[in-house]
């Protein structure tokens, strides 16, 4: 008899339940719902673009319909699928997402005081407000706990936890003071799913902790007190009531709570293991080993590799974290990422693209595409970089923005779609370049998650822009897969399930379609990007200097010459 | 009994005609005809943007519809009005806009051997395709005829006359060695008017000449044979065909023709005035006097100024041309200008502004509008250069394009409008200071053209950006009234004309609503200004040294300051 385990996947606008056939990776069933709070699932203030909230109810509404649906769907399309075969369900959120909690571990946004206060509910990963708090923190590691900054890539994130603590501490006290302490979703919810919110008893992802509240053994768990009296008097205080050990996802979190397993008609002896941030559990899913560069494409991109812990690893400047066990025990987990990629297209899509590219954002991306896919590269003179939500690596920064450059009076929405893409690209090429410099050397990308699977110009366009090859993953739910998989192995071999990582990726993970880069396209793009390369470090580094005269004229140069020849 | 005189105002797309009171400039009757051949009367090349030819047989179509259609107006207004009565004709075009012709001065279009072939068209002032030939020309008159380059401002253009019969000579030589002559459109109609087209014999306007064929008394006329020559072996051998003499705009060019009196129903005794471009002839109808800068604004932008023969006028780097008597006799004619402001607006509005601010182009405009006026300057974020077209004046380079920067993901699309108005403001500005730093002082603005006296917003804008008042023309059809009113000299006092310019504007002109800046806007103008000066000579110029870094924060600051205040 097959066993089963079930992702569950909190994104951005929706969450997603998978069931999975332990065996071999079959994806028998899912069920996706969009959050109902917010804007799109996103609590936001139109005079403040920068902040961006969630309603952690809906969460809790999430687990129930999504899981309940999936296992409908399954009963339907296998009649010999039973729930007492499922043995684990694993939890993948975003992140850096803290929720402040009473004492018992509930919402501050539960309790009627709080209702109507943004502060009280979930800090959104692409909450950017606390950017002064980000720098504040920064400058005061710099000063004085250097060492802090060394895993993180040099800088400290708005997108992060302390950023977003501070924040709130500034600017909504009643809520800083009310919180007895701050949880993270992939932790809240996990602790949630076994019944044990007790804040000090709630179980820390080490993948959250160390990346985003820089959690580290070597100097005893979370920053000391002094170091935050300084950022902030009196924030010392919350230390303790937060946490001093944090785990990798393989591990058991706990048994599902009598309760959900009542409302989900599940077996109590389901393993809930340690939640994580979607891009570490896509990782997973994806079949990252080392060498393997993951990239999780979706409204933001995240990129994975892992590096064996006994191979000696140098910090790498800008890149977001370095922390032992974030993807998987025994190896250093490497985040990168781009703060938006599908959110520009969605941006982009639903602002500046007429109905004569069709009338639903279905038909208009597309319309889109297809007329793209006809442009050569260089052919629109255009140039943009990827900033509309800032540079998370290499830069590092929020205060960043969008530009477009080489529009004339025949730009084509087309045009400047490709030019975005590309731009992504570069972004992501970029990062390549960052991590390779520092001698982690990539021999294999794997991309994955919705991008990946349904948009082929995006994956020729990285093939080309990067010359590699861009592998993806057999599964376009591999946050899901990996929160499943890695619930396999909390479960144990005893279960049905597996004893390590590797075990079950060997089974339950692989890549499909192949994209491969195109020489001529390649030359091109060789010259794109210096050019990209020239903005990037032109407007994004203090320490370039230099004149942009040339950028339009080799724009056009180009364009022209690949005009002429087609 | 009142006398009339018409104004005919070939423009980009369309053509008009004006019937005007000779007594107090009152528009009695117009009539608009969009040019039928191509797209929107511009012939294009899909495989070269660059590329913009017109059809010499709309013009001829043009005048015969749009005057019997304005008589037929007037009649049905004015009981009294008799054809009679009319005294003069007036004849505006765009330029630099050659059109070849055989020894007949029929054009080369006409002959069904090159009906095929655009070169034999009309190339239009905004056709870019020469701007390697207007290269070599700058490049040439550097070296040997310096002189040539002072009264033009440095550069020469490619949408000027020399640089587009060489672009021709060197891609289309068969019609190069077909065409006895070449003619401007301005003086090409005028000649048709009154039936004298022998190339030997057609008058030729100053302000074309003076302008766009570097044609200058102090150097004997057009540029010399040697100098030809050195350009493109050959093309020396041209010089004789065209014409030694060229003529203000109130001169008499002749009267109509018999075929043309007959066909349109009016006297032999009407005087058509020698031809010129719609900007200088609209610099007349809107009130120049020295002291007056004169905004023409459409689809690109004229800015036209004079001053008194007899005071000493210094070259102006970057300004387009500084050509005497081509404004008006006595006077020597400024011309700068921007090479796209409508346009971008026509761009961005056809292309990137999908249907929720309305279904068509009007409704789209007016929604924009609506909506970028409730915002704030620097609240946005956005800054854009407006180089859609390439910079005339103070850059003159066509080799420049579009850029926008400070996009998020919450750009909207009223908000990228204004940024495009912006741009053209900070445009304006730039030229306004560079007049101004060679001493000739401004002491009035008047606004004249279809975005004057339809875009309000626009016209605010320009106002805080420039921080001086914007007075608007009281016709919205200056072009058109400026050549009623210089054909009404050509006709003489005798008949019912005036005696000068000055007096027949003192009657026949005037402005109407006056933009005054507001400060407070005005004080954040010029933090944005300072960055749009940034992106300009950056992007601009060679000898601009420095880092970007600045840029994106400190619109960011700007913003996040507007909004705190909102």
């Amino acid at each position: 008899m097959s066993k089963y385990s079930i992702g569950l996947d909190f994104g951005t606008n929706s969450c997603r339940s998978l069931i999975v056939d332990v065996s071999n990776g079959n994806e028998i069933a899912s069920h996706v719902f969009p959050y109902p709070s917010g804007k799109d699932g996103v609590l936001v203030d139109t005079s403040d673009p920068n902040l961006a909230r969630q309603n952690p109810s809906d969460y809790l509404l999430g687990i129930e319909v999504t899981i309940k649906e999936a296992i409908k769907a399954a009963k339907k399309s296998l009649p010999q699928f039973n729930t007492n075969d499922i043995i684990g369900i694993g939890v993948d959120t975003t992140g850096s997402s803290p929720l402040p909690v009473d004492e018992n571990g509930l919402p501050l946004s539960f309790n009627p005081q709080f209702k109507d206060n943004l502060a009280a509910y979930v800090w959104l990963w692409k909450d950017h407000t606390s950017y002064a708090e980000a720098s504040l923190i920064t400058e005061t590691a710099f000063k004085i706990r250097p060492k802090y900054l060394a895993k993180i890539g040099g800088v400290y994130s708005s997108e992060w936890w302390w950023s977003k603590i501070l924040h709130c501490k500034n600017t909504a006290p009643e809520v800083y003071e009310n919180a007895y302490s701050w949880v993270e979703i992939c932790d809240w919810i996990t602790a949630h799913l076994i019944g044990q919110l007790t804040p000090s008893k709630i179980k820390r992802s080490v993948c959250a902790a160390g990346h985003k509240a820089m959690f580290n053994m070597q100097w005893n768990g979370l920053p000391d007190e002094e170091f935050l009296e300084t950022l902030s008097p009196g924030l010392g205080k919350l230390r303790p009531r937060l946490y001093s050990e944090a785990f990798s996802s393989e591990k058991l979190a706990g048994y599902l709570s009598e309760a959900w397993s009542k409302s989900l008609g599940l077996s109590k002896n389901v393993a809930v293991c340690i939640g994580a941030f979607d891009a570490h559990m896509g990782a997973v899913g994806a079949g990252i080993k080392a060498g393997t560069l993951v990239k999780i494409m979706g409204t933001s991109t995240c990129d994975i590799m892992v590096s064996p812990e006994e191979e000696k690893l140098n910090d790498i400047p800008g890149v977001c974290g370095i922390v032992n066990g974030s993807v998987m025990e025994g190896y250093f987990g490497i985040e990168a990422g781009q703060s938006a990629v599908g959110d520009i297209f969605l941006w982009f899509v639903n602002n500046l693209v007429p109905e004569s590219y069709g009338k639903t954002q279905d038909e208009k991306f597309r319309n889109l595409e297809d007329a793209a896919s006809k442009l050569k590269p260089g052919e629109s003179g255009l140039l943009a970089l990827d900033w509309n939500n800032g540079n998370r690596t290499i830069l590092v920064d929020v205060r960043l923005t969008g530009l477009l450059i080489g529009q004339t009076l025949h730009t084509q929405p087309h045009e400047i779609y490709r030019a975005l893409i590309e731009a992504t690209a570069f972004g992501a090429l970029a990062i390549i370049d960052r991590i390779q410099d520092y001698n982690v050397s990539i021999s294999e990308i794997i991309n994955c998650g919705g991008l990946a699977s349904k948009n082929p110009l995006m994956m020729q366009i990285y093939a080309d822009i990067t010359n590699r090859p861009m592998k993806i993953s057999r599964s376009d739910q591999t946050p899901a897969l990996g929160a499943a998989l890695l619930s396999t192995i909390a479960a144990g071999k005893i279960n049905g399930g597996y004893d390590s990582v590797a075990e079950a990726q060997n089974s339950m993970t692989g890549t499909g379609l192949v994209f491969n880069p195109i020489k001529n396209n390649h030359e091109i793009y060789k010259k794109l990007y210096k050019l990209y390369k020239q903005l990037h470090d032109g407007f994004g580094t203090k320490a370039w200097t230099g004149n942009m005269y040339n950028l339009m004229k080799e724009l056009l140069d180009i364009r022209d010459e690949v005009r002429r020849k087609t």
